[in-house]
């Protein structure tokens, strides 16, 4: 999950001294109106591990926004007053009126946080208190309070790195406090990524900010803030879950962005590969254990990027009887009639059997959502609503792989050429195929955010260069070989 | 909980056959509308107790309806096909196109209703699950699923009679397999009341429906149905979660109704009473285990129904220094500024420390709802936001004690008059009070549905009558001596 906040996204100061004045009125703006009209309260949430420089990023909102308007609670363990009470009462206490905002440090996410991440609490548990946030903040935003989440994220590396310089300045003694939350790095943010999958609804969204770089830290938290207020202020207006496209004039990269379309592979290694991995699928695929399980295969990526072809690599070595690959193509009158993924359900694999989805429910957060044939509110619900299909899938047993088969704009212009002119693949190409080129980067954005949503421990995608195509082809049997002898 | 689904309510047969035609008509004119412009399928949820009828009330509501475009669904075991697929996977199958209406027996919640019944379900684990029906019935609804779902209610004794006729009937067979949940009843209960309050959603809400009376049942459940799919085909109108005040003509009777206003205490008997309880409340208040916990009294009730009096027999004992007594009016300016709940939340006492409140959070289900204060869908979400609240009180160690005071119209005009006419009660007497009196009836069900809807285990409901004042007084000390005795 969010792949995309672990890339290194940088603004250089230089930049971000000429955005400022920018910033700064985008923020106010929309805050004075608030002010004015007092139709909401906004409560910023401000969560994330140590280190990420959360209490810099909030020194500078207070210097861009008007600060008698604005107030900043930090609660750690809670005061005598406050342990006489229930937990939510200090949160309750400090609640901001209409027309003000207030910055949570230490939200109602740390206790579970912790407790989860201490081993204090089960599964179960952590779940069921997720719950009760979420009807905490639903009710919140029934009651005009604009609930804003914002995660700061840091990759383990430059936690260290950042936590080991304040220890020698020996300042923000605070934050040494919790030194020890580092050992824990890989399992807090596994809890981190849980509370913001089940947490991020249309009402409180969770936004990731990636907080390697200052400049382009505060200046995401700012522009996502400020264009949050707006649309509410807008009212009616679906609310968003992820952050501009743009971010202080510099365009904000995605997942999609990082993947590196150099890689190559040689016809002998390829061939060599190829046949080692598709002996090993033919094996597994034929065991006890995996007859016990099944397999879910999802193919997205560009267009032309060679889905087929990997597709009918991973089939060669199969029975035919087990498999079953599904085009997906527009709805049929009958599954029109019926709620969005019944056309997928009715594909569901027996136990035992694979099912390879060449495009899939996916087509709902890309296609759909740019071409507008689904509505702002429907795409943007679509996400939990997969996450939750997947989930009741891999809970039956299924091992589920998807891929996103990526290649450069370039390449496709290259590879539609050759379609036009290679008369046994006219078909393989239409006007539809070109009109959609021309909208490359709001299709890159949705797949971005595709993969910053839906990438969970029992689903994750795998991005995979496919501008070789024999490249591509490896890493898929390679993965679903992976993926087989990890889960059997 | 559905405290007044547990009342005999009757309808007799001649009565039923008069109405019957108008049920008729009143279930096909949307139905054929539905069937007529596609916007919505409906799928209507048949649960609730063996023996309760559902097959019965089924079978008319067939009779009534164009059987067209109506199928049905009896979920048992799985068969091998539903087997080897995710356990939802059947009833995605049999999802009706747009247009069509499907009942379904044995649904969705039956698996983990058992499963928790015969604890294989951990209640975090049971919890889980209701949150993952939940998502699914959100999607559903969002997909334009019209979600209805019918809880059937019996008490034991009646569902004990009713399953030994069946037994010599010989009939039914299926319904014997089910004889052991009849061991279970109380535990069946309790879960399916926690079924209902935790999934009772604006999207798809559960209609409790007293089964005792054939003919009463077959119309509750008609008439709601017809009235939910005309609210659905209205569109934009929220969807109530309670059955219509009046089912086939009969005035539905509510939990207030059912309160016996007869009761009485003389002068003595009252005296050594109060004194004895006093005493107790007195010695409880001062111990130990007390000061860890603490308590919330809430005192609701007709207007002059005697909530100050009741409220001085049960501070007179108590140290001043742990109690407070929150008269609860009109709000303030700066409370209006703030969520709803955020004024109680300001009044909610420390540990060990008593606090009283005369009038409560409920005014938003009872007078706000009634004045059209609130509106429609603000006053249907207090209710589990209350249920959420009280939870988090219960669950920091206060005890919780809701009473509602009733008298009947006549006492009530009799204290009114009897106020007028002594000068130092006339200011306990307003305009506003004799305009409340002109919605008697609209204030009785308000009350009902409030206490169907939030009696909850860890903070039920005592009703008592105030019909004669001392009964009431004593009632309330002896509930509330009860509460602590048990709870401490």
């Amino acid at each position: 999950m969010f792949e995309s906040a672990r890339l290194p996204q940088k603004m250089d100061k230089k930049t971000f001294k000429k955005l400022e004045p920018e910033i700064r009125e985008s923020l106010l703006a929309p805050q004075l109106e608030i002010v004015e009209n007092k139709k909401f309260s906004t409560v910023i949430l401000v969560d994330g591990l140590d280190g990420a420089g959360k209490g810099e990023a909030v020194a500078r909102l207070y210097g861009w926004m008007d600060a008698r308007h604005l107030s900043c609670n930090a609660y750690g363990e809670p005061m005598e007053e406050a342990r006489l009470r229930p937990p939510l009462w200090r949160y309750w206490r400090d609640l901001p009126a209409r027309g003000e905002t207030a910055i949570v440090f230490g939200s109602w996410y740390q206790k579970p946080l912790r407790d989860r991440v201490y081993n204090k609490l089960s599964d179960e548990e952590f779940s069921k208190e997720l719950e009760r946030i979420r009807n905490f903040e639903d009710m919140l935003a029934n009651e005009d309070v604009l609930v804003l989440k914002f995660w700061f994220l840091l990759p383990k590396e430059d936690q260290e790195r950042r936590l080991e310089k304040i220890k020698k300045k020996n300042a923000a003694r605070h934050v040494l406090s919790d030194w020890a939350a580092l050992k824990n790095h890989s399992s807090a943010s596994e809890v981190g990524e849980k509370i913001i999958l089940e947490t991020s609804t249309g009402n409180a969204p969770w936004f990731v900010i990636p907080s390697q770089d200052a400049e382009y830290r505060d200046s995401a938290l700012a522009q996502t803030l400020a264009r949050s207020m707006k649309l509410k202020l807008a009212d009616g207006e679906p609310r968003t879950v992820s952050a501009p496209p743009v971010i202080g004039g510099v365009k904000r990269k995605t997942a999609i962005d990082a993947i590196d379309l150099s890689a190559k592979l040689d016809r002998d290694d390829y061939e060599k590969k190829r046949e080692k991995y598709q002996n090993t699928l033919s094996d597994i695929s034929d065991t006890k254990a995996f007859s016990k399980r099944g397999m879910i295969l999802v193919f997205q990526g560009n267009d032309a990027a060679g889905k087929g072809g990997s597709i009918r690599r991973v089939i060669r070595p199969l029975d035919p009887r087990i498999y079953k690959v599904h085009p997906i193509s527009a709805p049929t009158d009958e599954e029109n009639a019926h709620p969005y993924l019944w056309r997928f359900w009715r594909r569901v694999p027996r136990r035992g059997h694979i099912a390879i989805f060449d495009r899939s429910w996916y087509e709902r957060v890309l296609v759909e959502r740019v071409e507008g044939f689904a509505s702002h509110e429907d795409w943007l619900r679509a996400y939990n609503e997969i996450n939750d299909f997947e989930n009741e899938l891999a809970d039956f047993g299924y091992i589920i792989c998807k891929f996103w088969l990526a290649i450069s704009e370039e390449e496709q212009l290259k590879r539609f050429k050759a379609r036009e002119d290679t008369i046994y693949k006219q078909h393989k190409i239409t006007d539809e195929d070109w009109r959609n080129r021309l909208k490359w980067d709001q299709y890159a954005i949705a797949a971005g955010d595709m993969v910053d949503r839906t990438s969970t421990h029992y689903a994750p995608w795998t991005l995979v260069s496919s501008e070789n195509k024999r490249h591509a082809r490896v890493e898929v049997l390679k993965t679903i070989c992976k993926r087989l002898e990890e889960e059997l």
